[in-house]
This record gives structure tokens, sequence and C-alpha cells, in this order.
């Protein structure tokens, strides 16, 4: 079964920008609130740390299309997928639906999609720089891939 | 001479994560941030308002490569491009190079590229959504978009 | 009954910074985060805005006293207390008690303690600047102050 | 001579919102920029960080008063003073100006008064929790306190 999880996140005040509209940069943390809440959800951490020494999983790119705004006091479905389970890094495609609007439940609205690729890097604690490592292997045995999802569902 | 804009971005300790380096959201705002330095630069607003009515630029795609990372006390020299000038859309392309590090000043380090495409609106005070414009002649004739440009420099 | 709420807020890996905690300008967020949810339990909107006209309510005063950290993945429980209710202002306090370290549930610690004065305010369509007004009087009618809460409690 | 030193910061886009105006939590964000840029020129840095062990500036108190709003595009002159210096603490009273208004320089405008109160803390390479400790000496002895200020100037 394709790994597949959904976070559903109500906007704030903070989050808007002069326009009345949820600022870009914030479905960036958005994407990360949900990726951070999937690996949670399977019983692991994205971030280690101990005694100086690090292992996390660093974002090589991210991406997002907007195509209808959010606001102040909507309710936004953030879908994640694994769209792609390679030896050191994870692709995730993300998909935004408003659910309910300035605070009533509505019918799903698609606002945004985006991608996002990390990869699993360590550092050790006498170390100044990070370096790509190898899944690890009870995450990414939990981990199923869906390639083919076409792109409007 | 093609359109290009270059800011110099003191990093800020607000803007690091646990990891110890920038987070990866934070570059969208670096792009807006040189954008707007940009149209200013050329004597425009990037977003007007007046009594309910209101014009400005939609982002409709935005991306980051992630290829080095940034932490506190560096500078980052943003150099923004206008890669595609459409009737009511603008695409811009910024690389990002670390120029200082921690404090002392160091040979350009690539650390990311990013893209970001934006659509010109406009708003009435009467209305709810906004609708995509031509963009306002006088920017328009003052943008030499440069689409060639190749991706390494 | 005095007025009172508590929101469980989960601490966000962007909300951290280098020094490995959560960077203190997010305790501000996490107040107005519970502050809306509070007035929107009673079935307000702290905000409204209609063709050009707003109203809302604007921070005049806010503080906040720190006791210990709050780290990535913990949960921190913000009680919301109304200390003052003026005229056109109202004065909150907040307890800020980490209930979940790093994922696990554990005895509460005491975190911060905040304080926090807004006034009602309204703009007119034709106008540029915010008014103070009364408290619109529904929502002043729900409110109970409890000025003589002890400092720790 | 007391300590001073002022930050002039412009105020960007993201950093406004809904209703057009910067948003509370960021003057905590321009006093800090304001405090590691005073450090800064004094030669010194605010965080240190090396194999695990690390030493900086926690923050034990924060408050703002606002007086009249920011915008887009104005610039704000933040004045930082040390107000108290302790053995192990640096208090500092922060004066937020207005110098230009939407890109136009203007009479100065009063639009925030804030403090900060920091302790000096270090952390050991095997431990968990920072610890207070006392002002580097060097630092110390270049700072002057002004205790006497009058709150309006």
């Amino acid at each position: 079964m394709p790994s597949e999880f959904t976070l559903d996140r109500h906007v704030e005040f903070s989050e808007t920008d002069m326009a009345g509209i949820v600022h870009f940069s914030h479905f960036f943390r958005y994407m990360e609130e949900t990726e951070h809440a999937f690996v949670h959800s399977l019983g692991f951490s994205l971030h280690r740390q101990e005694r100086g020494a690090m292992s996390g999983f660093a974002r090589v790119h991210a991406e997002c299309d907007y195509r209808a705004p959010l606001r102040y006091h909507d309710t936004v479905a953030v879908r994640l997928r694994v769209e792609r389970k390679g030896t050191r890094s994870l692709s995730y495609r993300f998909l935004f639906r408003k659910i309910a609007d300035r605070g009533r439940a509505c019918a799903p609205v698609e606002v945004a999609v985006g991608r996002m690729t990390v990869v699993h890097v360590t550092r050790g604690a006498e170390e100044d720089a990070f370096e790509a490592a190898e899944l690890p292997p009870e995450l990414a045995r939990r981990l199923e891939p869906a390639p083919s999802e076409p792109e409007s569902e």
C-alpha cells in the first residue's frame, strides 16, 4: 500500500500578509510539518542529535504550485505521498486542499501542489559538514512509493 | 541589457534551525525580498492598496535547489534575473552565493538556485477574488528577459 | 466563572533555532494562536474585514518571561486567562507548561509566563488609520476577568 | 559613554499581516537583530558552538509597547541602549522610530519601545541543559550601562 498521510492544518493570523492571504513561504512550513507528522506516525524521528553528532533529513529540492489562496481561519488538508524512495533520498508530493473556509466546513478546493526531495544526512561530533547516508533501514522498510500517481485526482 | 539585480543579505540568528543552518523556507523569503528591492530599484511598488482595491503580484510557482548550507552571520548575495516576461506574468531565476562565512568575507560559494513565477493581479474594492491583469506597461517596458542563461555560471 | 482557555501546541522543527530550542519570538505567536482559539470558542472572530472596512484587536503590549526551554517535538499547553476587561481593551495572562518532552508525555513543567494587552479597533473603508472602539458587547458579556490570580499556581 | 547602537531596518512584505501592518511578533526579531549587530560591532559573537559545546545569550524577559503601526516598505530605526549590566546578564532598551514611510523619508515617528533581558549561558558537550555564566570579561569591559534614561526622549 503506497505510503500516504494527511495533516489538517488551521491557518493562523500570523501566516497572512497584507494581501489578506497566506504568505506563499508558509506552504513550505506546512509541507515540512506534514512530513514530520508522517514520520512520527511511523514511530521514527526526523532529527536526532547527541553530543554534537547529528542525523537528519536535508532538503535538496522544494517547490510549490499555487492555484488558489488560503485565508485566515481556513483549514487546509495537506496530503503527503512518497513518490520515490532512493537509497539515500525520499521524494514527497503534497496536495493542499482547503476543507474549511473561514471557520466553516466547505467542499474541498485544491489550493496548491508541492514537491520536496530530502536526503538522509549524518554528521559526526568532530565534523563540520553533513554527509549523505543510506536511509535508516527500519524506516525504508516501512515506505512504499507510489510513483505513477496522476497529477490531478 | 538583461534585467538583473543583486541583494546582499545578512543571515539572522532567528533564521537558523536546530540543525545549525538556515531553515530552507527562508530562501523563499530571501527571493521575495530581492524581487521587491529589484522592483523598487526601478521606481515601482509591488503592492498597491487603496480603499479596498488592491493590485500586486501573486506567486503561482516557487522552487529552490539547495546545494550547500547557510549559517548564522553568513552573508548571501542573491542575484535575480528576469528569465521570461509574459503578458501578465514574470519568471525570475535566483542564484544564491555565500560571500561571507560567519562574518568573514570568503570566495563565493554557490549555495542554492531558485525560480519564481508571479502574475500581475488586481482586485476591485467590491470583489473578493483577484484577477490576472496585464503587467503595468511602464514596468514591462523596463524589463529585458534573459531566457538563454546557462544553468551554471 | 473566570474566562479561561487552554490550547495544546506541538512544537515544530522550523520553530527551533541553532541553540536547539524554540526561538523566543515564537512564544508570542503561541499566545496569539491561543487568544484566537479562545475567541473562536466563544463564537466570535478576532478580525473582520469587508470592502476596505476592518475591525480587529491591536496589540498595545506584549511580554514574556522565559523559565525553561522548549524543544522540537515537545507539546506545550498554553493556558489563557482574561486578567482585565476594560471598556475598549482586554489583558490576557498566559501560562506555558510543557506536557510532552520530545514526543513523550511528561509531568508538567512551567516554561514561560506571558501577558498581552489588546485594544478593539475599527477602520472605515475611506480611512487610513485605526481608531479604538468599545468592545463588541456580545463578546464583552461573555468575558469574566480574574484579576487576583496569584503569580505561581 | 553609555553603550548605544542603532540599526536601520527595512520592513519586508512577508512581515505584514492581513491588517496591513507589521505583525507584532516581528518587533522581537528586530530587537534581536539589533542586539546581534551591536555585539558584532564590538567585535564579539553572540553565539559560539564547537563540537557540541555552546555558549550564548538566553532570553529571560522580552516585552514591547506598541504606539503606532509599521507598514510595508517603511524603514524603522531601532536604537538599542544597555540599561543594566549584571554579573551574568544584560538588560537592553529599544526605541523604534519610523524614519521612512512607504519608501519616502519622513520625520521620525515613535512606533514602539521594547525591553529585553539576556543571560550569558554555556553548555558542555556532554550536557543537556544550559547554565548561567559570567559575562565574557572582554565584552563586559566594553559595555557602559545608562540606567537613568528617561522614558520619553
